[in-house]
């Protein structure tokens, strides 16, 4: 299980790129780069077809779960997008991320990496994930077009269960990549719905388990850079197309799983019950009003509960919740505080109560050398912003310069099928990603 | 659905049988019949082995769902032994239950029925149905054995899906012999636990879909006797083996299903979001709190909420409770505070609220002409003791002249690996069904 993801000091001692003061210009390859929106908004749509049916496609949004056919149909695109723009290597590793690498000019340097995930949420929009594998995509093709070549190599990843949505944890194969999580831990990843399914038996069913490389050690990058659409409204708010992520907020997870008594649900008086689905419903209050009292945010995100039927107490219920945090010592505290009143309201019901933090992410800041050359890719188009959630790039920045590019989205909407942003946007946050990465490139040209 | 389950016109018309007051001494022979209590504690035992394996089955109680492969080999083992006992005709109708008939010296008065149902909750012990079903078959066996010939034919009735556990509505094959649902509804009984799965579906996979007779009509019995644990505490705390029950407390079973917004667990600002598992979380614990203020009961029995996943407000959750109180004013009272209280909630959070009565039981009495032959069936070792939960004699009750016997139970542990009978009251019960059924036969012979 993911429990700490601060940076570890092997991943400080990865930091080898001198941190070497530019101006605020871009480098010249940088300047002449465009690309091509309307492509990369065709490839938003034309992608978005692979997605189960239901309401969330009607409704113009995406449900494409790690590990299912819809996953498959969007990577097998994806694998023939970058072998028809010649990659010279195609890997798909052991718990399904797929790299792609372009050779540069200089072959002993490591490539810079752009990545983002395919996978969404149940309930998700097109922008989220995708627009960063396809607007990664969308800057190789157009450098290939313009006659571009990069020093660095440059790869190109689609990273495993981001989402986290049909099997826990998320940031599922970057959190292998930056060595927070084994393989093995990955493949059994157990399915949120309770079924018994896991993430290796989905991967191995639709042929997504490979013998790529799984770690940094094994696939060392110089740099990640990875566009977002932006999930809250300060973007829209202060009229700016895109943004570079200075850091993220912090997060914890807890799985709570209350124990009482089977009882008939008619008979029982109400005094001595072991009615573990009243306890928890307390709790889930608590954890909301500690979210209001402490200045951050909390969410039930999973309850189940049985007995299934129509005549039971309910003697066991688990619920999944998560706390957030701007500030380490204040998301610690939530913690805490959420731990105490639920032992509270265990012991008052005569209830047993397992608790687990099953996800830690510290809050943090990105690699200031790869933010300056998002930075001075944005330039007045763009402002700083935190993400207030995790991505790819918070695991890849534990072991390598990492750094992000938002586009600004609609209304803050997110993990909705209602999430948007525009043509003109999504191209703007492309145009960053590439003029960030050869920017990064000029860097380490010049570093040789 | 089952809306309401009062006494109809058309089930008064059928009172048909004369109210004629005997003395408190049994029928001649009821007095003479005795029964194997060996060989009815050892079939309780022995049809236990079938049953689903996990901790139920481990702490030596039963899960038994309806329409389970469990469920076929106890109905297998069931029509074995009511063929080589002699039965003149054996019939499944077109929702499972099984009739056996056996003859009597009067061939044109319809049978008196014992039945109860051999289906278990996930989490049952061996008593809560079985009992009723294996006491009635040892009655049969007893009589057979002892020549005693009853005037009326007997019936013994396994009724399909009286638990409800795996299908909703509870109470399935005797709603429908009571006319208080249809066949095609049953078979559409859903799944409790979202699978989409349906009770039609089940029966017709362990091939139990018959052609026999689906209601009173087709079907007329002269009444129906049944044993059931008792389920509280009262005949054990006044020291009674068994007891004559006088009628049941209403019950009213509400399915709410809230509807949010889809949204990011993490990035979302708390006000303004519509979170649909606090909502209801607020809501069952409002159902508990008003079972203490009216001085009666309630239970919430099931929670789902989704979009399933990691990082998702939930935008969509449905319970379902139950509320249950003696008096019919205070049980109606109970359930419009509950959805007043839970609209309240709703708007306070802006979410919708679709509000379902799926099901509603008026408190109501047993046949006073029935409940006399198990009262004097009992004599001093019984006493009256009210359920306080359905059975399938709450909906023959509707039909026919019904009564039930009490079995003293143990701690009044019910739905529950831990329930029990002992060896001697379950045979008391037995015995007691036995003449109560002969009482009401020689009831039946002096009107002729």
């Amino acid at each position: 299980m993911l429990t700490t993801l601060r940076m570890r000091g092997w991943a400080k001692a990865s930091r080898t790129v001198a941190r070497r003061c530019y101006s605020d210009l871009n480098a010249p390859k940088a300047q002449q780069l465009k690309v091509n929106g309307d492509r990369l908004w065709h490839n938003i749509h034309h992608t978005a077809q692979w997605s189960a049916p239901g309401a969330t496609t009607e409704a113009g949004g995406l449900c494409r779960l790690s590990g299912t056919s819809y996953d498959k149909m969007a990577r097998d695109w994806f694998r023939d997008q970058v072998k028809s723009l010649g990659a010279t290597s195609y890997h798909v590793n052991g718990v399904g991320a797929q790299f792609a690498t372009f050779s540069g000019d200089a072959e002993n340097v490591p490539p810079i990496a752009m990545g983002s995930h395919l996978d969404s949420v149940a309930t998700g929009g097109r922008f989220d994930g995708p627009l960063g594998v396809l607007g990664a995509l969308e800057v190789v093709q157009s450098m290939k077009e313009q006659g571009i070549k990069t020093h660095a190599p440059i790869a190109l990843i689609n990273w495993t269960n981001e989402e986290g949505a049909r099997f826990f944890p998320p940031l599922g194969s970057s959190s292998v990549y930056a060595r927070q999580n084994s393989v093995d831990a990955l493949h059994a990843s157990k399915a949120n719905d309770g079924s018994g399914d896991t993430l290796g038996a989905a991967l191995h069913s639709i042929g997504y388990v490979g013998d790529g490389p799984n770690t940094f050690e094994e696939f060392p990058i110089s740099a990640h850079f990875e566009i977002h659409v932006e999930q809250q409204k300060s973007l829209e708010q202060a009229g700016k197309s895109i943004g570079w992520v200075d850091g993220w907020h912090g997060i914890s997870m807890f799985e709570m799983t209350f124990q009482g008594e089977d009882g008939h649900a008619n008979t029982y008086d109400m005094e001595g019950r072991k009615d573990t689905l009243v306890g928890a419903s307390k709790v889930i209050t608590a954890v909301e009003e500690l979210a209001f009292s402490s200045n951050g945010r909390s969410t039930t995100t999973n309850i189940q509960s049985g007995p299934v039927g129509a005549c039971n107490i309910q003697s066991w219920t688990k619920i999944v919740f998560c706390v957030m945090h701007p500030e380490l010592s204040a998301l610690e505290q939530m913690g805490r505080t959420a731990e105490e009143k639920a032992q509270n309201i265990a012991v008052a019901a005569g209830l047993g109560l397992e608790v687990s933090r099953i996800l830690h992410l510290e809050p943090g800041t990105f690699w200031p050398e790869a933010v300056d050359c998002v930075k001075r890719a944005c330039g007045d188009r763009g402002m700083a912003a935190p993400t207030l959630t995790a991505h790819d790039s918070t695991m890849t920045t534990l072991v390598c310069p990492t750094a992000m590019v938002f586009a600004r989205g609609k209304d803050g909407i997110s993990h909705c099928a209602r999430e948007w942003s525009t043509h003109e946007d999504c191209a703007e946050s492309a145009l960053t990603l590439g003029r960030a990465v050869l920017n990064f490139d000029r860097m380490l040209e010049e570093m040789q």
